[in-house]
């Protein structure tokens, strides 16, 4: 048996090696992969993953790690690396093999319902695909054990230590206050337009101004790269091999920006974990709401702000003299700005944004503790799109059928959003205390100084403390709407002229 | 105990799978890796192949391979299948763990003082690392086993059935006949000039026609790409996701024309395995000869043919009109086809090519069986040079020190150059009798049906037979210099005018 820290952390370094493979066979298939590859890369990352799953449940490694947790001459970062794997184990140790197998074809079966049902928009194609997947998520949480509330230990796996009872209360309170201040925006008298709209934009020169946005934020192209895909993401081996991609459309240059922003946010943050826990699970998000928080500051409280496009405007446009002329920092503010209730939660502005997160944590919470029959969940869709944003989506497609997390299996991961935006406009607001100087230097396009102060407060952090006790160090208190109500209240009340 | 062959089967495709992901992670490493992640790429890649060799050598794998050898109901496939994986299994499980180490950290020193070295052109300073290095092959090599013929043993890594007592007779008697050839062509009275030297060829449209390149000869872009590396080589994961490389350089074009062709040959032979042997031992070449026969047949049998440039020199013209001005085919040709005695392997042409490798693989045989002093080789080096080409070196780094191989501790490897040349010479002539049109369809830029033929008798055979065997199949005899010395007797006297 194991019965040194050096032989556990090689179980760890091999852990994360795997890991760091696993997410290169998963960029390649989303950049480079040629078509027809498709089904070998789907074995390989199956036996890949079937590997992970080995080692990790070994019963050695567990032997290992109850050891080492009864050491009282580890530091504290190796105390966090065992608490952190054990969790990781435990979790992975208490589902049967039988269920990970149904799992996996309930994911697969599911995905295949999922496209059908999409294009032939009929949520009734989906439905029985969707009622296994769910039988079998209540099995998997009951599983991972729970106090009561099964949706907790689905949550668990993406915002470990967040619980629903925590949760319900602060995106209840969101909610009321973000539909009024939908129904205010909408009645505005001032009309906030997107003059961008029909215009052309070279998407080479999108390209090299995606580079020039990556170089400001100090997205460090020698530790990571950033290359195309139809869904842009953020992927990578290891913290100086972080891989961004972003998507370019011609008719829409606010998606590669904002993409680029976005997930150099997520990129920064790898790249910004403490080399002391290179290859262990300390060079790690806590949470999936956290690694949010650092995309969504970047891409809104930073990337979408006037301070931003005061410095930024006038390089963007030099870059696109035609497309941009007569457009100016104040209409280019508007398209990146306009709020306007729609349908589809991945093209939904900052304001409407969490209501469509809500709405989904609330139906999942019902479909979790099987109090909402799966024939209604359309109807339930629909009527809730209505009464928080004032819209109803004309068919399944454009509603309840719109995300793949479903049929993925992935319930307990929509929150992470809304949990990343208001942690991003908490720690904008600790930022702003910690350096006075913040507004000024975004002004002048000075973006290291707040990626230092973050890398220094969150990022080297990695994965020592968990999400919300870290947000608690870093800005005072825990997790709240407060920040980010404020933050919404100031800008799109001066964008549109009224009081919210 | 696994005591079926689909149990069997599943870790073939395990350790396939496996083998398939580290294509993937060093392909990426000499593509796309950013610059600061070269380390945890190392140590991502030792993982990978430390897993590959654990479940290699599992005692579990040797007692499935051990009772499906005494199995007389599997077919032939499989029957070659547990052959070739219980060969693999051998070899690796008779290598004390102790030696991989020590060879590994050989290895990685020898690279660092063979760097060093060519940096200060001072074989001296490579010395004591090869000395090293000599010691741990012959130990490697005992370890193996062998007939009294250690060669033999670090041969069978790469050329496995291929035996010192059958390669030193062909290889001498190459050597015999090639000498006087290069003799004569130096002192042919025709002059065979390169007439694009000095001329610079845009690098867009040298990728644009490698492109051109790739679709004639049948390479399958949506089962592998096209990528650009310092070194040009061919990777991959799977016969439906094959890698190549080329290299573009502005003042010489016949570089990644030649190597696009050359490593298509060898992606060629990869796409062609046989679906039904995809994931298991079958689905790869029976040695690094007959598969350097593929890359080769098409680089230089073909790829520098005056029947092939008759149909893609009008092209090439209208690609480069400015660069190619006053060229012409047959002066496009000449510097294809100019023999010229040189000092580094990787420049040389196809007559003299060979006598580079005959130099190393005679310095190998000696420093393996410890019959000649270390610091002699440089003597040994040059004065073998100046005997088979009428070169001599003015420093080590042009000479003794110009490969990587020994560095690596590849000593076993350099012979299956020589192998690729003559059986890609055999092949050739096999089909020219099996196809009657061949030439006339190369001179209209049909490849298709020579790749055809290829496919069906050598690529979908996979590793079914070893490579002599196999080339005795196609050929009607085995290895032999008559085929490709009567290819260059016709091709070089014509070219030089010139009875050889």
């Amino acid at each position: 048996m194991d019965r040194t820290f050096p032989s556990l952390l090689a179980r760890m370094q091999e852990l994360k090696d795997l890991g760091g493979v696993i997410g290169l066979a998963t960029w390649d298939q989303e950049t480079f992969l040629p078509a027809k590859a498709e089904g070998a890369r789907a074995h390989q990352l199956s036996t890949l993953q079937g590997l992970y799953h080995e080692r990790l449940v070994d019963p050695r490694l567990g032997e290992a790690l109850a050891w080492a947790a009864g050491q009282k001459t580890l530091d504290a970062d190796q105390q966090a690396m065992v608490r952190v794997l054990t969790h990781e184990r435990d979790r992975a140790v208490r589902v049967p093999q039988a269920l990970v197998k149904a799992l996996a074809e309930a994911q697969s079966h599911g995905l295949a319902a999922w496209r059908q049902a999409r294009k032939e928009k009929r949520f009734a194609l989906f439905q029985p695909a969707l009622e296994r997947m769910l039988a079998l998520r209540r099995e998997q949480a009951d599983a991972y054990g729970h106090d009561g509330e099964r949706y907790d230990a689905l949550l668990e796996g993406y915002e470990p230590g967040m619980r629903v009872s925590r949760l319900t209360p602060v995106l209840t309170a969101l909610r009321d206050a973000l539909i009024p201040m939908v129904a205010t925006l909408a009645a505005a008298p001032r009309k906030v337009e997107n003059l961008l709209e029909g215009r052309r934009f070279d998407t080479e020169a999108q390209w090299r101004f995606t580079l020039k946005l990556l170089a400001a934020v100090g997205f460090d192209l020698e530790a990571g790269r950033q290359d195309r895909s139809i869904h842009p993401f953020t992927g990578g081996t290891h913290p100086q091999d972080v891989r961004l991609t972003t998507r370019l459309d011609e008719t829409n240059p606010l998606s590669a920006f904002f993409s680029t922003i976005h997930e150099a946010g997520h990129g920064l943050y790898e790249q910004g974990f403490d080399e002391a826990h290179y290859r262990t699970p300390l060079a790690a998000a806590p949470s999936m709401g956290l690694h949010e928080s650092q995309s969504r500051l970047w891409e809104n409280v930073v990337g979408r702000s006037r301070a931003f496009w005061e410095h930024f405007f006038p390089p963007l446009a030099q870059a696109f003299p035609e497309a941009l002329a007569g457009v100016g920092l104040e209409g280019f503010l508007a398209a990146a700005n306009r709020v306007s209730p729609s349908l589809i939660r991945t093209e939904a502005d900052e304001v409407t944004y969490n209501l469509h997160i809500v709405l989904r944590y609330e139906l999942e919470l019902l479909l979790i503790h099987d109090e909402l029959p799966l024939s209604e969940v359309p109807a339930a869709w629909n009527e809730r799109m209505q009464r928080y944003l004032g819209v109803t989506p004309p068919d399944d497609a454009q509603g309840v059928l719109q995300d793949i997390h479903w049929a993925w299996g992935e319930l307990g991961y929509f929150p992470t959003y809304a949990l990343g935006n208001l942690y991003s406009a908490s720690l904008f607001r600790a930022a702003e205390r910690a350096l006075p100087d913040l507004n000024a230097q975004l002004r002048r396009g000075e973006l290291l100084p707040l990626r230092e102060w973050l890398r220094v407060h969150v990022h080297r952090q990695g994965y020592r403390l968990p999400a919300e006790a870290l947000i608690q160090q870093v800005t005072g208190r825990g997790l709240t709407d407060t920040d980010f109500l404020a933050y919404l209240r100031e800008k799109y009340g001066a964008l549109y002229g009224v009081k919210l």
